[in-house]
This record gives structure tokens, C-alpha cells and sequence, in this order.
């Protein structure tokens, strides 16, 4: 099971994450999922940027977003991040992004990640990441 | 049924689009997507920012993709795409990302959209739209 | 003359700003620069957002940067922004990007806007946000 | 002196690129700039992810961009590039970007690189490539 309960960070919509419609492009979801995690796994104790520098490299396999209410240009929007799984080679995550004013829903989202060594070959995390993170 | 089957658009890879693992980054990949949709639509005679015009939008309400293998630094990808459905309100697409110069399968994906006018209010696609759509 | 000094904002480097050398890509510098001068404005009194729904729009006109020391993924730096000039329908801003950790002088660089109405014609700015700028 | 007069490379608005005000971000125009000088150099023989795998890298050090009108979602922009120097361990080029379909002049700049090695240090660029580029 992932212990731990999930983790929240904060980030404010940025001028040219804004489209045409006034509202964050789809795509940026995905950034804020990408600070939501790498915030838990600092909190927790595993630095993103320093497990590369060990060759330990965690490019996504699966990304997916569901949108529900549109995130406006300076709004800040929060993220809250949970590991779904982590064993082996694998990790997963699960996202929420609200509107921090209100603590409406906005977006929900998950990603799945294969670890893998600096030549992109897979490697097993770990015991002491994957206890971390679990 | 969704006639028509698909249409391919190719890309190059841009430098900022890379990160530190030296390919795209996953959130580019739907960056493309939008691009294959957007052409997809301008051959089939609905270019979408005539639409916008017209005070029709197609956020997007649901997007997903599988990493298959990496794309890199000034590769030329081809982005083709399909029409799942379209119906109402409502349309989808598929995609399929490959590399130009040897055909490798990358990425598959799918995005949904709600079609709405300029209020954000859900809006059935003109009949014309959906008979060159679907 | 401009007053008031200088307005500080910290920002970590996201991993999708970071390219194939490691390093933040000189375009990042110039979304911090905007998040330097909205932050400004912001602990001034003048929301930029709500500039934009009064219809006074700032759109750069000018923008520059040299570039001293690269930023890395995960580093935090720090914006510093002064106001260059407000007068009339032209305001520009000045720029230094520090490496929050010890200080280091990472960019420098300035802006140039002209404020322009919904339709894009230029437009004195309120005497009030001039004050409160200048 | 600089010959071989400019080159000329045409690229679309994309969709997240364009902001509330309708228009390319100011911030996109040097990604232009980066497509226009790559093109350049592969033109002239010089592919810029070749010099990269031979440990030669251009990064920026001074960008500087004048915005005269605004680039629109979907429109196709003209971006002509030259070299205005190359010796050393220094390159600079200039640009014009303008709209395909009228040829009206959108936005001039210029960027300056210095050549270095995988570890930072300057190096100077091969003679083979200043004369492909002079």
C-alpha cells in the first residue's frame, strides 16, 4: 500500500501558460503533475535532480488528464500529489489540481513512470527510494 | 462511423521541446497532437481558428498518452490522427506519433472536447462541421 | 526619476525548461523577467490581471537579455525587477537574475511596453498607475 | 564579412503559444529565432545536433528582440536569418520575422553565442564550420 497521505504545493497560472480562451492550455496540467511529484519525493527525501545525478532517470510511459473547471490567468492553483504505486521499476502517481481561492476541482490526472539508468536501460529503484516513496 | 481515415503531419523536434535526458519532453507530445487535430480539420474545410471566430471552442476535456520510445533533438516525428466520434457536442480524437525516417511507433494517444461557445456553454457543433468531421 | 527600489521573487527551475545542455533555455529567462514585473506591480497596488480587465493591456514592445552564468534544473533563483521609466502611454523594466543559493549574478536584462487598449491602440496609462510605478 | 545572404524558413502560430491578447508571446519569437539560425547552419552543411555529438555548443549569450505587430494563432511567419559574425569563439546572427501571407514586417532581432565545450569552457569553433557560416 502507499502510506503517507498526499502532498500539496502551490503555483500561480503564468502569462503565456494562458491561450486564446483565458484559460491555462491543457498542457500545463502536466507541468504542474511534474511539480506536484517532485515535491513529495523532496519532501520525502528523494531530490529528482539528485537521483539522475545517481543514473536514476524516471521518464513518464503514461500520462493522462481530465479537465473539469478552466484554471485563469494569476490564479494559483494547488496540486496534490499520491503515489499510486512503486515497486520494482515502477511508480505511479495520482493528481488533483484545485483553485487554491476556493479549493474547487479543477483537474484530475495520473502518470506512470519506468526507471530507468542514464543509457535508458531499466533498472530496479532502490530499496531505500522505493521505501521513501511507498 | 468515422470515415476519411486518417491525415499525418510531420514536425521537427525544437530545441527547447528537449530536456536533460536529451529528448522531448512528455508534455510536447501533446503539443503535437494539437497540431495533427488542427490539420486534420484545416483538410477536411474546418479550420479551427474559423471556428473561434464564429464563437466555437473545443477545449479539451479529457487527453492521455502512452511513451513508447523517445523522440530527440531534431527529429522529424509524424503525427497522425483520426476522428474517434463526433457527435453533438462532443468530438475525440486518436494519435499515433512515429519517427519520420524510420516509421518507429513513439507515442499513442487520445484527447476528448466539449464543444462551447464563447461564454464556456456546451454548443452542438454546426451539422456541416460534424458531416466534415465525421 | 523611479522610486521605490526593487522588488525581489524567487522561482526553482522546472524540469521542462531545462534543455539538452542541462541548463535553463534562454527563452525561461524572459518568463521570469514577466513574473518579475508582475510581482512588482502586484506589491505596488496594480494587478496586472485586473489591468487587463479595466482593458489596459502592456505588451513588450522591447525585450533584451545577457546572459552570465547558466541556471540549472532544481536551482531556485531569484528575479529582481526595477521600474526603468513610466511615462505616458511607455513603461520598461530592468532586470538581475541572481542564483538564490549564494547570490551569483546569472542574467541581466530589460523590457520595454507600450500600453495599448482591447483593440490595440495606444492609450495613456492612468495617472494612478503611473504613480504607483513610477 | 558575412556572406551567403539570409535564409528563410516559414513556421505556423501554434495554438499555446499565442496568449489572452490573442498574439505569439513575446517569448516565442527567440524559439523563432533558434528554428531560423538551425536552419541556417543545416543549409550551409553545419547540423547543429552534429556539432553537439562533436562536443560543440553554441549556447546564447545575449538575445534581443523589437516587436513592431503582433503574430496571430495559425498565422504562417517568415523568419529570415543571417550571420552577422563568426570568429573564434563567436558567432552572432540577426532576424527578421515577418508574416507569410503580406510579407509585413513582425518583429527584428539578433542573438550572440560563444562556442564551448561539454564542460563550459570556450572553445574555438573548427575552421571548417566559420567558413560554412561566414
Amino acid at each position: 500500500m502507499t502510506g503517507g497521505g498526499d502532498s500539496a504545493v502551490e503555483v500561480r497560472v503564468r502569462y503565456p501558460e494562458v491561450d486564446r480562451m483565458g484559460v491555462a492550455h491543457h498542457t500545463v496540467h502536466f507541468v504542474w503533475f511534474e511539480i506536484g511529484r517532485t515535491e513529495l519525493m523532496r519532501r520525502r527525501g528523494a531530490v529528482y535532480a539528485a537521483l539522475e545525478d545517481q543514473g536514476i532517470f524516471l521518464p513518464v510511459v503514461g500520462a493522462e488528464c481530465t479537465y473539469r473547471a478552466p484554471a485563469r490567468y494569476d490564479d494559483v492553483v494547488r496540486v496534490r500529489t499520491a503515489v499510486t504505486h512503486a515497486r520494482g521499476a515502477r511508480i505511479g502517481f495520482s493528481y488533483r489540481i484545485e483553485r487554491a481561492a476556493d479549493g474547487a476541482l479543477l483537474a484530475t490526472g495520473a502518470t506512470r513512470h519506468a526507471a530507468i539508468d542514464g543509457r535508458g536501460r531499466p533498472r530496479r529503484l532502490p530499496q531505500q527510494i522505493l521505501e521513501l516513496l511507498d
